[in-house]
């Protein structure tokens, strides 16, 4: 039976298979080094709608249709949808998915929602509860900054350690085996997040905020399966950006981890971070997710890739509790993807 | 194992009980027909806080101290928290549960996230992935009409089809057998909803937006489990309050079941809404979660109540969706609890 691994982790005795994922990404993703990896970049980011926030919703619909298309599955054949974005009562999720009529359980967990949902997907495969479901996150550029930061019309300036929220969306289907014979990756186990709390509060240095949480999930996950960094061909946090990532290198070293060597981020990827003045890096539910699906699941399904583990990253980031003077606490939850075969 | 049960139903092969519990409320609710079944009754709304959102940040962390007290157990017991609230990135719940260190899920589903959480939570443990976990939802009166209405010095005048949110928040710890012969209730099932949208823009009748939802997901258990609604001692229903109560049981005939002689509303219950002047009745997670805490387990654990259907209702409202233009779409999660002998 499935295996209660440490302190905080699990190990899937029947580890389900991801079997088919789509992204969908905005004009500036689509001119960044990724460009010819994602499925499908949108003409303009409003996505042929009248608000940013309906194009956000555009993202997840066009992400899920075109995943369970390449999975050769229709929506009656999802027994669970589990899903989320940034925005206040995940409105991107609620309005992208309604159509597809699939019991839904909503997500919140900022920037981290993909790795949750993967986690409970997985969980809820690996369980028997299910035999497809299917894990969708997205984030918008415009409506984030109208949420969290400054109109678009206002054109604030970015410090450099400011990351810049991906206008995309990935969707994720998992089923308890390779469907006729294939599949992406197999989801070994995971690693879930605690709140962690530096007491830091600038909301324009995000990956301060959350490389102590992505620490101590990565740490957790290596203690709870007897793991160096290097049994990890890679590991790939979500968006701590370039000032992030020297943090959590420098926190995970002090719990004597050095990844360095394997250590990857998605928000530095997505970018050509100096020509497309990004900043730090990109951010977002939809960086982690996009580049999950359209960089890394495709090398693991080659085999180009053995064993990753994957952090998506959030900042619990709210314009109330920030104008109250209020910290940003961190999370972030691992999802440790092996070659199918 | 555990068993797919109907289209959208779980029938647990290895049910998890609901061995603890505690519920805090504020000073209306203490004033209510079912004050003495509260654990405890805060002394202003502001629980000893400087702002509405750090009030209900106070009212998880209580309900959670006491829930674990109650089931002799410590935070390092509990393996996964599955916790949200309705505020914008859930700040209640990030606030008020980062001290006790366990790992979390976030999740929203407006009013019904309580149902959400207890279903996931009951998942997780009938899974054997957890020994104990924690289900957590709060809601406050005045940091909800703070981000979906009114500043309440504005004093705005309100329609009696409006609900009024209630100050208060529940905790459960679940585990996979009674602890010490002991435990409140048994999760025989749950049967998760799905986005019901009949194109409802009121936001002052949110009883309009839910009842749909809560038909569709009412219909779906007692179809997925070959029941009739009087196989249910009660069909609870979180926040329809009056006028979503008459459109649930219009539409529910429609579909050939007659509820009426079942359904008990936790809106209408926890006020005496013409003395108290709340309108329609309460609504927020805390109602339905609450009530449960403090009227409906009791009375399971006694034996009174047999099995019941405790569906929370939620209305997936946003002010930016909302001043978009768009709809209220709704949600509601079905759990089957029965008595635990």
């Amino acid at each position: 039976m499935n295996q209660q691994t440490g302190k905080g982790s699990l190990c899937f005795s029947e580890a389900p298979f991801i079997i088919g994922t789509a992204s969908v990404v905005g004009t500036k993703e689509g001119e960044g080094p990724h460009a010819d990896e994602f499925d499908c970049i949108g003409e303009d980011d409003k996505f042929g709608q009248d608000t940013w926030e309906a194009a956000e919703s555009s993202l997840q619909q066009e992400a899920l249709t075109l995943a369970l298309g390449k999975s050769g599955k229709k929506p009656e054949d999802i027994r669970y949808l589990f899903a989320g974005d940034l925005l206040g009562q995940l409105i991107a999720s609620s309005f992208g998915l309604k159509s597809f009529q699939i019991p839904l359980f909503g997500l919140y967990g900022a920037c981290s929602t993909c790795g949750e949902a993967l986690s409970l997907s997985a969980m809820t495969v690996a369980a028997g509860y299910a035999d497809y479901v299917a894990a969708v996150t997205s984030s918008h550029f415009a409506s984030a900054e109208k949420q969290f930061r400054f109109p678009l019309e206002y054109a604030n300036q970015r410090p450099v350690s400011a990351t810049w929220t991906v206008t995309g969306g990935g969707a994720f289907v998992l089923a308890p085996a390779p469907e006729n014979g294939k599949a992406l990756a197999k989801v070994e186990g995971i690693t879930t997040g605690k709140i962690v709390d530096y007491g830091v509060k600038d909301s324009m240095n995000m990956g301060a905020v959350m490389a102590p949480a992505a620490c101590e999930v990565i740490a957790q996950n290596l203690e709870d399966f007897h793991r160096k960094p290097e049994d990890y061909d890679a590991i790939v946090t979500g968006d701590l950006g370039k000032v992030g990532q020297e943090i959590l290198c420098d926190l995970l070293k002090k719990k004597g981890y050095d990844i360095s060597e394997v250590h990857e981020d998605c928000g530095i990827l997505i970018y050509d971070n100096e020509k497309q003045g990004t900043g730090s890096g990109g951010s977002g539910c939809g960086c982690a997710a996009s580049m999950l699906s359209a960089h890394f699941l495709p090398r693991l399904a080659k085999g180009e890739l053995k064993r990753i583990l994957f952090v998506p990253t959030g900042a619990l980031l709210s314009t109330v509790s920030f104008n109250e003077g209020e910290s940003i606490p961190g999370i972030a939850h691992a999802v440790i993807l092996t070659a199918p075969a």
